[in-house]
């Protein structure tokens, strides 16, 4: 089989408002054989990513996405691979790459899998999918107490962990951010998983970072994610090593595997969590997977958009028990939602898996996605490059 | 003083080759406040970073790099500090971001220094520029015999170092390879410098780079650059561990100063190459130099491009007199010998040195450059988000 197209398409909700919200907007892939289509999703500006795909060269290392998906035979697993290395050599100076292959690479999987009759998770290798506990992925309340409202209904929906996240933590005074995660605490009740996402807050800044630990920890919050950006790995370790009980987390920023085992090996932390739609797809997210598990470091996937994306984030740990955590968006946008008729359900239990239909095993609903299409044309020399493609033909 | 506009330049040779040729095209930038005009480079995908700097904003932490830039305050070097931090905050999701900066940043400290009258290596605290030694640097020839007549011509211009790169080299046969590095030694004689970049050409396979070590070293080489991907920091280290005499060269893939500190701490390599068009700029540039100092690394400049990508390139190690081997790009495509009036001359003792002149010290040959200037336009839903602005007015 040939790749005769690959198809980008830029969603967005009418406002997108300037919130920690991923899931306001999506560049949605199809890739397409003769006989078979899959999609994908990269965690990234679509706008940016499309002109990293349709780009003129600028030299050898340096060529447009496409340059090196389009025409490529595509039969087997190793193929995604083959392909995966091609885009890295041919668009290595490319930054943007990284983000527009994860996307890409997601929907050859789902393209394998719909050939094969296989979910995703079986062409990687895993027998079966093992149940995960999702916690509940939301913003942090504007005032505790609309946190700890905000807790309370995220239980009684049946999730037993809980995340809360950007909002005005981290950037507000010591004294609201304690009452901050007591009313976290107090929602999520004293049996549930409390996890607290800083959102970087404090860049690399280890001591403003440790003003909060005894707050953290008085809540029991099992981790603190993304104290410092992706890059502070200095500053994680000397947090983590600060830290009694409480594990850090991080990770969400890699866009290649090899950014993703240096913080396994230098951060300290308990946690890595990987976004197949930035990592570069399915295949690096795996490959950290397997590096994190050597490491007794646990492997979280990161989604906060569609369940699309979930699907695709649950493949690279699925079989794999002792990774028992999955981050589940619980407050997507109405377009994150749209996207899919199929859904990764939470079971009566509370837990979840990756679907058992073939790919990703989400059926798309083009219909009702049809009026979050952006209308996006870039020209150079009079020369159309990208003209938004039919969704529905 | 605000900064009033951010005028992005796609400019391209009529025909841009598949060779590892960077000047081939740059993504110029003009940045103005009400009385000063400062420029500044991109190393990187023009249209993409085009669309990075216009794009609508996805999220938070995802928005569009005008947002941090445009009517911000521009009095001292902390207001540059200052842009940069936003711009990574606000763009922390936005992997291209760090590119596009880099010629922002780039632009606002040769505004400064006009404003100041001082060339910009003053603005960072050094009272004077060390001379640093040129290496010129070349692809490899088509054969050795090329290569060889490479050397000697640019032996007789009057260069003493000598580096090779791309090409066919590491992509061909041992004996091919150890053949192109005599005639490189017997072309730069044999009180020559000779250097070697191998591209990235054995992505992170040890055992295929440790192959050229006799070879490399029989040659006399210097340092080896790139023998791997930016991220295979273990390989780096585990090559360098294997090395006698030979030095190991990387980092230009840096696009933060956080990246370049990982690849002193953990890849054995004993010399870092920055280029500010990457890496976000001059300020981190001078970060990672300051940082490589204190471990006995040597910082070198990346620079395939022009000679005002050149200059910038230079100010991060200016004052340094043990950093004294300067990249200094020997081939360059029309375009970029035509972007400046000033050149980085080399004395006649072979020694290069920034300009005294204020700010980069470069004069532009706007006239010269209009032929190569791309006609681009992006619009979103029917409204224009980018068209090339007027270049001369």
């Amino acid at each position: 089989m040939k790749i005769e197209s690959v198809d980008l398409f830029y969603l967005a909700m009418p406002e997108v408002r300037d919130i920690g919200d991923g899931s306001q907007d999506m560049l949605l892939v199809r890739v397409r054989t003769a006989d078979y289509t899959g999609w994908g999703e990269c965690e990234a500006s679509p706008l940016t990513s499309i002109a990293s795909f349709v780009c003129p060269m600028s030299h050898s290392a340096c060529h447009p996405v496409h340059y090196s998906v389009i025409g490529q035979d595509i039969e087997k697993p190793d193929d995604i691979a083959r392909i995966t290395a091609n885009v890295r050599a041919n668009s290595l100076d490319l930054l943007q790459s990284d983000h527009t292959l994860s996307g890409i690479e997601m929907a050859l999987w789902d393209l394998l899998g719909k050939r094969f009759e296989q979910p995703v998770y079986n062409l990687l290798g895993f027998r079966h999918a093992e149940l995960k506990s999702p916690y509940a992925s939301v913003l942090f309340g504007d005032t505790p107490d609309d946190t700890l409202r905000k807790a309370s209904d995220i239980r009684r929906q049946g999730f037993t962990a809980l995340k809360f996240g950007w909002g005005p933590f981290g950037r507000s005074t010591l004294a609201d951010d304690a009452d901050q995660l007591h009313a976290a605490r107090e929602g999520v009740g004293d049996d549930g998983v409390l996890l607290v996402d800083a959102g970087t807050a404090w860049v690399d800044d280890v001591e403003a970072a440790a003003l909060r630990l005894p707050a953290l920890e008085d809540a029991r919050v099992l981790f603190l994610e993304e104290p410092f950006v992706a890059g502070a790995l200095r500053s994680y370790r000397e947090l983590a090593a600060r830290c009694n009980g409480l594990r850090i987390a991080g990770g969400e920023g890699s866009h290649n595997a090899y950014v993703a085992e240096h913080f396994i090996d230098h951060s300290g932390a308990g946690y890595v969590q990987i976004d197949t739609g930035r990592i570069g797809g399915i295949g690096d997210a795996k490959r950290v997977a397997d590096y994190a598990r050597k490491r007794n470091v646990q492997f979280v996937n990161h989604t906060f958009t569609s369940h699309l994306a979930l699907s695709a984030s649950l493949q690279p740990f699925a079989g794999v028990a002792s990774d028992w955590l999955c981050e589940y968006p619980t407050e997507p946008a109405p377009l994150a939602v749209a996207l899919t008729r199929d859904r990764v359900a939470v079971d009566r239990n509370g837990f979840v898996a990756p679907p058992e239909a073939p790919g990703l095993g989400m059926e798309l609903n083009l219909k009702a996605i049809l009026k979050y299409v952006q209308d996006v044309e870039i020209t150079v020399n009079g020369k159309t490059l990208y003209s938004t493609p039919e969704l529905v033909q």
